[in-house]
């Protein structure tokens, strides 16, 4: 069983410390300038679509050079900046007490500052991606947590949360649930060769039960739909970290097609922090236009919103490559879409004996004999 | 520690085996009618509107006694018996090998059947709730799964799922997700002394990390929103198996209202399984309109669809108390709505060591004094 290295397991500390060291040295700039007579300003990269590139060396979103002052001098920026600091001090408070919040919290909690309170929570979301953007840090760094939950993931993994060990082939049927907080979470044991991530739990509950994770030495991660931030923090660092090849088998149309994408190459509107979320090497296995009609699956006919969606993906930076162009043109030309349980055509256990055994084949040359 | 009574941790078991048995015995009616030259018949009780009853006494509603006959000697109706009984064949061979399948992948399955496909999944769904109405069983009990998990519960409680024993405070900061199938599990150990459901994630981990679950020696329960079947299913065990009060905790606008009644009454849709998933005793705590006017929230406009909504509670017999009534009268007379995160105005601790300790003292009578 592998071990993790000291330095993999010092990551949510350090995150932390580089969080609060950034808001020191803002803190530190501001105080400085008022002691030195000059307004405070704060530089902040634009988050504008003009600013948004796709940089294909590193096959994600990211954001240009451009960036805007808020300044203190400025009457219309002078509410905005000081928000900026109540919320960058909250956020300072939230780490020193090893505590989080929700941006909904901070967004009521605002109602007691002097600087608030905001008109709406869009207002101090935004002072937030502001902070995250200058730093180069996510909000979960800056003690700020989603809402959601992120998926389920189940297989030979070990985890750490803060001393409390759990074994992700012992937290229950469901699985290890991937927290909001997933940077503080280190990983201490992983005999798990790969990840296959699947879009719907209906899929998830099957691998589980037809033993998956073990017939194909993976970890099982159930997205439930699109991937939610933690997910793709942990895809991430199961990729960077654990080396783990990852494989995303979502439904056979443009939703299941883009559930996969974004997971691949992030997106645009996370521009500002693709770096900390985007797993580039991660590959869509299926449900691809091609086995729709290789397994003569039961499908559905593809609606105009369909048509219109898969026209927009081929334009699409992201799906610039030869497999997808072909399976995009391919979707069009049969105009059906199959869902990733149609597999059940052929039993419950098709999917497991034969579908991912031949897709990861292709992709590893490696064969499961264990797999009838 | 309590240690739970044998005849507790028979449940799944004992399910299965009544399942089994009535499958069987519908399947030899079939058989001893087709051996004396009858036409088989299979008796379903009706699930239309006409036929669902709010029955005050046990506080939920149920079916009323009409029933329908389908009968194989009908031309339109033997498509229907022999559909009918391929589902039942399935959920025999799925309880035999101990497997679950999701509705979705029944459907999909029914492509192989001589009886089968079916025109969409509408159509075998309809089964299903034919076989659950008239046994009297849950689609679970048969071996059918939903789709998407229960929610997440942390405290302290220990259970059995088929061997692999699970302590709800050691599955990681998520807490332990009910599964699907939550009929299979054991209930082994339970210090809890009560349960507070929430309706949102944010409010969930709020309470993990400020440590609700040992403050007020409870079971915290995430609800996502409106609860899951399963989720419904564990709090109807608990309430039954393990006597917990059970506190329901959701926003203070009609949607949350109604979150807090479907799990205390059911739903007029489910009526026909209402006795496995209401609680009657659950209590909604709040956020009442009451609660927006004392702690002096933070709230937003009640819209038209809250209005009318509103409107439409008031005549439901569900809500016919004087709680009910006077709660909702005062939400149309204040005309706003406060969601349970706005609490936070007060802090982030304040919901538990403020709302939730008066709360649970003018219901309980206990002073919750380890609380500050």
């Amino acid at each position: 069983m592998l071990r993790m290295p000291e330095k993999v397991r010092m990551i949510g500390k350090e995150r932390k410390k580089k969080a609060i060291e950034e808001l020191a040295s803002f803190g530190r700039e501001v105080v400085k300038d008022i002691l030195e007579v000059r307004p405070p300003k704060f530089k902040v990269p634009s988050r504008s679509t003009s600013n948004i590139i796709y940089d294909a060396a590193n096959r994600y979103f990211v954001l240009g050079g451009k960036y805007s002052v808020r300044s203190a001098a400025s009457v219309k920026q002078i509410k905005k900046f000081a928000q900026t600091m109540c919320v960058a001090g909250f956020c300072k408070g939230l780490i020193t007490e090893n505590k989080f919040a929700t941006l909904r919290e901070m967004y009521y909690t605002a109602e007691g500052w002097e600087a608030g309170p905001f008109r709406d929570q869009n207002e101090s979301d935004m002072i937030v991606e502001d902070l995250e953007a200058a730093f180069g840090l996510k909000r979960e760094d800056l003690g700020l947590m989603p809402e959601e939950d992120g998926a389920a993931v189940y297989g030979e993994l070990v985890v750490d949360e803060e001393g409390v060990v759990i074994d992700a082939t012992k937290a229950g049927r469901g699985g290890y649930t991937i927290p909001p907080t997933i940077d503080d979470v280190e990983f201490v044991k992983c005999k798990a060769k790969r990840v296959i991530a699947v879009e719907t739990m209906g899929m998830y509950h099957r691998l589980i039960q037809e033993e998956a994770w073990k017939k194909f030495d993976a970890l099982i991660v159930g997205l439930k739909g699109q991937a939610a931030r933690a997910t793709r923090r942990f895809l991430k660092r199961a990729s960077d970290e654990l080396k783990l090849p990852t494989y995303i088998f979502a439904d056979g149309d443009p939703f299941g097609f883009h559930i996969g994408m974004v997971i691949i190459s992030g997106s645009a509107k996370l521009a500002y922090i693709n770096h900390e979320l985007a797993v580039p090497d991660a590959k869509y296995i299926g449900v691809t236009a091609s086995d729709i009609v290789n397994y003569k699956l039961p499908t559905d006919k593809l609606r105009e919103l369909d048509f219109a969606r898969l026209r927009q993906l081929q334009k699409d930076p992201r799906y610039n490559t030869e497999f997808w162009q072909s399976e995009i043109k391919k979707m069009i030309e049969i105009g059906r879409k199959a869902e990733q349980q149609a597999f059940a055509k052929y039993g419950l256990a098709y999917v497991v004996n034969e579908y991912l055994p031949a897709k990861i084949k292709e992709l590893e040359g490696k064969e499961f004999l264990g797999v009838k």
